[in-house]
């Protein structure tokens, strides 16, 4: 019986790093289709996204399924509970990507980037799906100490945050207010997806060391970084 | 055995009446502190927040020990994983309000939203605030019909998101740059919020009918809603 349980935590272990990967290169090719403006790039990122959605449902049933048949102990439980919660994450972060993507489709066929905040995403979105891929390695390997170190590079992510903001207040001329619009929009996307890889990544740290270090856990989002902030 | 796993349920479902209004009420006092540029209000609803999660975490806990305990049904599992989910959504709309609070606070002593913007975001609010709060009464009526309703009233905060763009975009004078990155954030923020009161309530159809209605299920993020869209 627990052989058999074990077998399903490496499936859904496995369908983890799979969405962890789907999502990053959804995120690349939502990135690539902004800034070249592709649309039938940005049309695949959108429809592709089902994929991501249906490993989670999937998922869901299946841990569903587990816990029916199987009658885990309470520490096989908070590992399935807590791979569900990471399916949401990872689900979301495919949703951010094809916020990215739908952008890039409403201004095609023009570039949502300006040309002196191209450099900024170029870094940011890179950033962003190596460390949601990532995550998904830290969840295959349950590294708490790769956890650990994913969180830092968050850091790494608000500041170009607060760059795109820097960008958009001090352009000379003035950004116009559709550029502000929707780079603020996409900086948001970019980091959130951030927050969800950090996420997942921490929830390791619970599983291993089976309590919560507060100060690890993220605050799901930064909100709002802004130039003004401290 | 049941008698008390339904006995559980219902305790489950009373803390997420109790979340959804927790977190309808900071967004109605985030909201206040934003347009009242009341700083120490903001900073309530900011450290109030924690009520919110500790009640997500509680929750957690408990449903891992019932399914330790209890060895439910699957049928029950449903109801328990569902939960589950409900208390992240409910969560985040809670970290939603408060990232309106960090905002207000940021800015004061100014007010971050423009007078003439000022009508927009008083009937944005509250409307996310009625949502939630009727995401809760849905939830403990078990009320799939009120569930659908609900999602027809997204409609209504799409309308003022891209409203919100409208207005920023046709100001006269322009509005300076921070505040079209400042309303950008709050009207996503708001739109958001109502996302996650829809997701709950839709989750309901799921239990009482034991399917998805895929066409019922919200997008989880309508993403860019600009003028420019269709």
């Amino acid at each position: 019986m627990r052989i058999l349980f074990h077998e399903e935590l490496t499936f859904i272990s496995d369908q983890l790093v799979a969405m962890s990967r789907l999502s990053g290169r959804a995120l690349e090719r939502a990135t690539t289709a902004l800034l070249e403006a592709d649309l039938a790039l940005a049309e695949q990122v959108i429809s592709e996204d089902e994929q991501i959605d249906a490993i989670r449902r999937d998922l869901e049933s299946r841990a569903i399924d587990v816990l029916a048949r199987q009658q885990p102990v309470a520490t096989d439980l908070r590992q399935l509970v807590t791979a569900l919660r990471m399916s949401s994450d990872l689900e979301r972060a495919g949703d951010l990507a094809r916020h990215v993507a739908k952008l890039a489709r409403m201004r095609y066929p023009e570039v949502a980037v300006p040309e002196h905040m191209r450099e900024v995403f170029t870094r940011m979105s890179p950033l962003a799906q190596e460390m949601i891929v990532r995550a998904g390695e830290i969840v295959a390997a349950q590294d708490a100490d790769g956890a650990v170190e994913l969180q830092l590079r968050d850091d790494a992510m608000d500041r170009y945050h607060r760059e795109v903001f820097r960008l958009v207040l001090e352009a000379d001329p003035q950004v116009e207010t559709q550029v502000a619009i929707d780079t603020t929009l996409l900086s948001r996307y970019l980091e959130r997806f951030a927050d969800h890889a950090v996420s997942v990544a921490i929830r390791v740290v619970f599983l291993v060391t089976g309590t919560w270090h507060d100060e690890l856990v993220p605050s799901t989002g930064a909100g709002p970084v802004h130039r003004a902030e401290p």
